[in-house]
């Protein structure tokens, strides 16, 4: 059993905008033992930049909490300008669990880590997703609208206030959306037509908004260099939806039209497991335990 | 990348027959730097146990290095008894490749290991599987064929001279197979019928010996206790011979005989690709890789 724990702290600042401040945030998450950086991404027209950590509870713990305190000391959020919607300094802090551990570990490491923030920073912050408090607070456009400018008046309303602090912004650092979730999986479907009425009807009927998968979030699109209609989705829980029933689901959607799926594609990183779980479905696989009997799970964290 | 090799070896010695001996074996396994034991089997009836081991090249090298020298002061191969075929002290060391390292790294590793066992401890040694150096020694069992007993006399054969040493076993610790090979999957495919002739027919058409799939060995078998005909295969390389071509061949044989499959089995340890590869086909995916995009393989060697 190895608990890992990744972490994607989003910070309102970018190498292309202040290369001091963005140099003061990498150096302290790469001081952090216990915790591991992945991938740094910036971008200036956003004027933001995304971390991958991963490590175990304890030190990914610790990782958010410095990198919060670094980006209060280091970004002022009265005079930040960027693309992105933003509320904080340090915006969003997602707890994504990985290979042994739970999404509840990490409802609770983000509260440990909430709670921090407000006692030794004076930041408060909204907790999200998993970790959400109430069924208006699981999604973090909404939590974000109004941005760092509409907030303290935001606080103000009677079912906005802060899950850990007042009803308050820290003056220069905002205010920071914590919690956890599952890791997201990006999966498109391409269909073997160019008519996107299609793919958006197929859309409409898969996600879990109109009715479809509880954890499928799809929209139909058409890819204009190759004229082929796409169904594009987020899996954002593939243990709930696994990615073989938005397979399934779209083909016999799609067979009612005579269209048929021509490829599929993931969008960035996953998790072994999505696509294991659907080998074990398609092979019709019996008591087969990925944990156990897959190698690299016993790699991992190996000295 | 992170380079890591798996070694299985295997020692004419049991923890049920010589503890002392056993003991010596596992904790020199534990000393070297650079190499994780995961896994030790002991069979007191075959008087053998195997080590499951993976790390670096080098620290797995110089693992394989020091248990031959162990073995060869703890096993008096004119003493031993057991079920098991064997042929020395350190009976066979095989390399499979894991994560970024590939088969003709592995080959390269065999080599190294073999000429310093001959070097420094007198050893000779037969290279097999991927590493050998004739299509008569590619298969253990031939090598093996005669044992321990019958070797001074099968060396002096034209054809059976060492890879490395002199046509002469060691007095007390005979001679080792070295080799590299793929890591092999042993799956098995259960049909809705208590005929095991169809289990036998299928088996045979899907074998390589047989002019099915190259890297595949399969018999036919009936599960006595649920009455079930069995196509039982060893996958020896999965990426030659995906798992998926023999799900559908089975299926498209057995369609033949109006007989569907159950279910599958994987029974041990699977490296992720196995399976990865097989989601890749059955959703279609489009310009995956799996290196790149699977977040397991970030993780592995992590510090």
């Amino acid at each position: 059993m190895m608990k890992l724990v990744e972490c994607i702290p989003n910070f309102s600042v970018s190498r292309e905008r202040d290369e001091a401040a963005f140099n003061a945030l990498v150096e302290t998450a790469q001081a952090v033992a216990g915790c591991t950086v992945l991938d740094v991404q910036s971008d200036g027209t956003h004027n933001r930049c995304v971390f991958t950590l991963v490590g175990s509870p304890e030190g990914i713990g610790e990782a958010a909490f410095r990198l919060a305190k670094r980006a209060m000391e280091v970004i002022d959020m009265t005079k930040h300008q960027g693309a992105h919607p933003r509320m904080g300094a340090t915006d969003v802090i997602p707890f994504v669990p990985t290979m042994d551990m739970t999404v509840e570990e990490c409802v609770e490491l983000s509260r440990q880590v909430a709670q921090r923030i407000w006692e030794e920073l004076g930041i408060p912050s909204f907790l999200y997703e998993e970790s959400a408090t109430a069924p208006g607070r699981v999604n973090l456009a909404k939590i974000r609208k109004g941005q760092f400018e509409g907030m303290p008046e935001k606080l103000l309303e009677p079912e906005w206030a802060p899950d850990f602090g007042q009803r308050k912004i820290h003056p220069t650092a905002g205010i920071i959306a914590i919690g956890a979730r599952m890791p997201l999986v990006a999966f498109n479907v391409n269909l073997d037509t160019d008519n996107v009425e299609i793919a958006k009807s197929i859309a409409k009927a898969i996600r879990g908004s109109s009715g479809g998968f509880r954890y499928c979030k799809a929209i139909g699109l058409l890819l204009e260099d190759r004229n082929v209609a796409q169904v594009s989705m987020n899996m954002v829980n593939y243990e709930g939806t696994p990615l073989y029933y938005a397979y399934e689901m779209i083909r016999a959607l799609a067979d009612r039209w005579g269209v048929r799926i021509i490829g599929t594609e993931l969008v960035g990183l996953t998790p072994a497991k999505a696509l294991i779980d659907c080998a074990e479905y398609y092979l019709k696989l019996e008591n087969f335990d990925c944990h156990k009997q897959v190698m690299e799970y016993h790699l991992v964290g190996m000295e």
